[in-house]
């Protein structure tokens, strides 16, 4: 089906409301109210056949009978009259519908089918549906406020640039009234239900577009179009629009089964933090985060480093704002020696360096000494953020004069720096510096976490920035269609240009003392068998052998081994291997996610993946730059760098490995169940697969 | 000096102002404003030379001219007058003074003149100090404001059962600011300052012991009585009063140097954590943090286990509770069979198990259906905690009703049952919530972490009941008085009770030989040497050596080698070693803390140590419980229990050795400068020192 537009549900320019009444504990007289009360300019047609006027506005026995078109047909009607109601609206031009009527897929088989009726009367009629089981939406700026939702009784959203897409309907209800509480106004506010039509990944879509739209808050309890999000994601990250998710599930982690060894790690929740980190997606952890990250970002104004600059009326709360930059990874350079004289200079008791502490002398007296320190610290051009600390005695207009001009010359000179006030203040003194774009916060950590958050933000739009996944090597081989052993893997692995290590397949002893000797100095034997998964476990392992009659003794003691232990095993010889030492174990794995498909694990081996689980996902395929975050971000980074004086590992060839990886698994998408290749050894130059397991799907 | 009791600064009968006046702009006019608006019952004595009347009251000339006495003298004058302003208080019967003044320590060397002359005038003069540069302190149920912050000209407090301690003037009075506009009533509010006599640990001390006191929110930046303030911990813990600390300088853990290898891990910071544990008190990462416990404690139900129940109008919020009650340490056990089937009957469509989605159907009707299902969560007995999440659909008056029906029927039957509400209301309806005990937050993530933080504060107050550290044995030998070889270091923590590995100093190859045969089987020889404290890197230990041959000529070679390598080092000759393989390497240490004296250290050896700083701390000395809860919490504890198919670790021989050191640490305070044991091998059964090495004090 090709995609319409959102047009017709969320800049409609005529409306009909089925269902509509007069009874405001009725979902049809709620619905009626606020599109009455919305300042929607285009007509309204009440829809009841029990009644001439519904509030105020003539009514109408059905859609059929309106004089004119109705761009969206909203539905307060009983679940079994929705697919007549499609197709009359459909006659009537109707481009959407909202749904809101329950009782389908989420309750059971029955209400499960009569959704399926309902989407392809929708696809049908040609009508796109919003819904069904969903609260609506709201545009704010268009006035059409297609929603019966009770939080809209306290009052009807004001506009902002803030858009909230929700798929439950009650906790997008709890945001719309979180956001009205904290004074953050709204463009959109879009619930999506059960989604028989319209996904959150194609209101996003559509959002991402709209001029009024400067932030999205999204919240998914699932990704029913992870195509179409993964696309939507994309072009917010490259019109810097900032997408803020909730995503629950998190501790059901584990609960997903492994499918293989190492990959058993990567759970839908993961891979759905890989997606959010690919695609610059601020993914929050709490509600509360959701909405100070999403009125930070509504002022647009986006640091581009990670140095924090701290003013604070006292010395505690300058070290707490110091400790908090700190946890969140902000930098804290002390100012120049030139700055920190001109402030000990004004106030000899100042604390100069960074955090500045200015004294109660400063208060006492700002215009002489408060104002030349504020500016000397705004205007610091190595540093992107700061955090502000006064008391509420720093709450007057007069003080509020003072530092708002200080805070515009800044905008002027510095317009990617962002500000965060931590004070407590009335609410119309806030509103000033709110207005010029700063966000005021009544805790510090809170200040210091919105800067850092808008920081991560501004990161976000930089991720995928020249960073393409490379093409398939013109050798590459595919994934085979059936179990292959250990070599034959490796082998697939060397056509797509992952270094692995020399080795022979011998089928004789005379064989391997001959690929030993080719080999050169000691060799590691091992039993050769698409049979046998976990060698060492049956004695199928010799390290370190050498010499012609050891090698050839080596051959044999194997292959009477497995015929002793596994005697079922097909056995297609012994594997005559290069002995490789010294580098850094990493594990490199490949698992296919139900929803995203081939998702790129990597950790280093041993306790770190098995006790730690210190790992790391992205979604296949990817580029270097983003190979090299991955590998940056796991706990144990600092092993590859030579922790203990170990080796440092070749942290360029092991990303190239990792790119390489990814873009195998995204071009055998349809043939691969699973990939490991552990170890991955990382070397001081280069690096290695020892072992590697390829699943075909469907073995 | 004997301690007074702060008697007169908090609880005062009479209060004169020193520098009161009617300019409110000034110091003197705004504690005066207070005091007469705080309804103080006693007399207040306005101080001013130049005014007869200073607002509305008559006013005196000096102290010495009040025609009563003043228990308390709050001194709104400057720093010079101060000294003999205590002198004339003393004279009028002045129990405690409150100095506002600044330009003290804080104004470097003079003013730290200037304070140690401050400390001996109010010791002289018998009179209690708080201060100075503080902001004085409030004593709401007596009417005392001794303070001048102008966060209180939005408002004095209102009477509530939380105490505010805070060294930092700003600080706690942002403190005060945030409790105001969250409705959180204080008894006290206290600002120390410069600490010259009062310090907050015997602010603590007193507080807990007044009935008006139920909960202690304290901001220290430093620790001036380090012995006091264990003690008044101790006694808030066994009085069942919860004290929520703030403590800056986190991240410049790192900046303190290392005294000793393994210890060099033991920070200020670390040891004021290990001080909260001990001590049960509520560190708290966020001011907001601080705030929301606060308002959650003052509640006094304290629930007994961490078992959560969640009860839901959205299926989706359910499912956040239950990640983020995960995340907080929570287990969300399902509800009985037999309550799930009168649920499912109630509502078929609901979420049964727990959390409990009731769906839209109760909440249209919850006479019927809400109230039974809602009293079925509320009183399983198995559950301690429960979260509930309503829209602002169920703000009304009837449905508040309804719901504190039941929440007062599971108060009768379950007092330990702690309930929070997630729901935006009408504050009129939240305060009935909160009249009943119950706490409302507006956000579902706030709410379940304010109920992890009640299971925390309780399972604090059961810490150290029953868990007296041992008594030294009888035969332990003291620190000696020089550095020792690692034989001799072992020798003492034998005599501790410790147990060490089977040795011998051989000073001989033949008494080498003699020993290896005595010990039997493969032998480790090490060079012994006080002087060698790293002896792999000189080659001074060879393992596995079997036989007299071998064993002879090991000895010869590693004193060859020290020869060579160090040949000033004294060489005592060669430690005979028993080999013990298997278990767990684990490393324990104690380092002096500067405020605390002896710190002990526990962690797994080698990159858990060093890479991944896995470590724990706990002031010495401690009982065998203390010891338990530290091994458990190293995040690699799993390790100890057999994680990868690896040995299983006697915890209860590894508590114990951490008990013994903890006691031989805390008697040797003043002997030891650290103490290493690495490792002590955590075997199977029971365990042992390898190797130890005992720095004394100034050595």
């Amino acid at each position: 089906m090709t995609r319409v537009t959102l047009e017709g549900l969320l800049n409609p320019s005529s409306v009909a409301i089925l269902g509509a009444t007069d009874d405001i504990r009725r979902v049809g007289a709620r619905v009626m109210r606020y599109m009455n009360e919305g300042g929607f300019e285009g007509p309204v047609y009440p829809i009841n056949p029990k009644r001439d006027v519904v509030q105020g506005k003539q009514a109408y026995p059905s859609i059929s009978d309106i004089p004119g078109t109705a761009d969206l047909v909203i539905m307060a009607i009983p679940a079994t009259a929705v697919a007549q109601a499609l197709h009359d609206s459909a006659a009537k031009g109707a481009k959407a519908a909202v749904v809101f009527s329950s009782g389908f897929a989420e309750m059971g088989e029955d209400g499960a089918a009569m959704q399926a009726d309902l989407q392809a009367a929708a696809r049908e009629a040609g009508v796109r549906l919003l819904g069904p089981n969903c609260l609506g939406c709201a545009s704010v700026a268009n006035g059409a406020m297609a929603t019966f939702t009770s939080n809209f009784l306290d009052g009807l959203p004001t506009l902002g640039s803030v858009a909230v897409v929700s798929q439950s309907g009650a906790f997008g209800a709890h945001l719309y009234s979180l956001a009205r509480a904290r004074g953050i106004g709204l463009s959109y506010w879009v619930t999506t239900g059960n989604e028989v039509d319209i996904s959150i990944a194609e209101c996003i879509d559509y959002l991402v577009d709209r001029p009024e739209v400067s932030t999205l808050v999204v919240y998914a309890e699932g990704i029913n179009d992870p195509e179409g999000l993964r696309n939507a994601l994309a072009k917010a990250r490259d019109a810097h629009k900032p997408v803020i998710m909730l995503k629950v599930g998190r501790t059901e982690a584990g609960a997903e089964a492994a499918k293989s060894h190492t990959a058993s790690l990567a759970v839908s929740d993961a891979v759905c933090d890989a997606l959010f980190k690919q695609y610059g997606v601020y993914r929050a952890d709490t509600t509360d985060e959701m909405m100070d990250v999403a009125y930070a970002c509504q002022m647009g104004v986006f640091p581009t480093n990670r140095n924090l600059a701290i003013l604070s009326v006292s010395g505690g709360v300058g070290v707490q704002m110091a400790d908090c930059g700190t946890k969140h990874g902000f930098d804290i350079p002390p100012l120049s020696e030139e700055k920190q004289q001109h402030i000990r200079e004004l106030l000899p008791f100042a604390a100069v360096r960074n955090p500045v502490d200015v004294t109660a002398m400063a208060i006492d007296n700002p215009e002489h000494y408060l104002t030349p320190v504020f500016d000397a610290v705004l205007n610091d051009p190595e540093t992107s953020s700061v955090g502000v600390f006064f008391t509420p005695g720093q709450g007057s207009e007069e003080f509020t004069d003072l530092m708002l001009a200080g805070l515009e010359r800044m905008r002027a000179e510095l317009p990617h720096k962002a500000a965060s006030i931590n004070i407590i203040m009335p609410d119309a003194m806030k509103a000033r510096y709110e207005a010029a774009g700063y966000t005021v916060f009544d805790t510090s950590e809170r200040a210091i976490a919105s800067l850092a958050a808008l920081a991560t933000v501004s990161e976000g739009f930089r991720r995928g920035e020249g960073d393409a996944p490379p093409a398939l090597p013109a050798s590459a081989e595919a994934v085979p269609a059936e179990a292959t052993s250990e070599v034959a893997a490796k082998q697939v692995l060397a056509s797509v240009g992952i270094p692995v290590v020399r080795e022979v397949l011998a089928e004789s002893a005379d064989a391997a003392a001959a690929a030993a000797a080719e080999i050169g100095g000691p060799v590691v034997l091992k039993i050769a068998s698409p049979d046998i998964q976990h060698k060492t476990e049956i004695g199928g392992v010799m390290v370190g052998v050498e010499g012609v009659d050891d090698v050839r003794a080596g051959y044999e003691t194997l292959i009477a081994r497995a015929a002793g232990k596994a005697p079922t095993a097909r056995i297609e010889g012994v594997v005559v291997c290069e002995m490789v030492s010294g580098g850094v174990e990493t594990v490199i794995g490949v698992n296919m996610d139900p929803t995203f498909g081939p998702v790129v694990m990597f950790g280093l081996g041993g306790i770190f993946v098995e006790v730690l689980k210190d790992v790391t996902f992205r979604l296949a395929p990817f580029g270097i730059d983003e190979a090299h975050r991955m590998i940056r971000e796991i706990k144990s980074f600092h092993v590859l760098t030579g922790a203990r004086g170990g080796p440092k590992a070749d942290l360029d060839a092991l990303a190239e490995t990792l790119v390489r990886v990814s873009v195998f698994a995204a071009a055998n998408a349809d043939r691969l169940e699973s990939l490991d290749i552990n170890p991955y050894l990382a070397l001081p130059e280069g690096g290695v697969a020892l072992d590697a397991l390829i699943v075909p799907k469907g073995t």
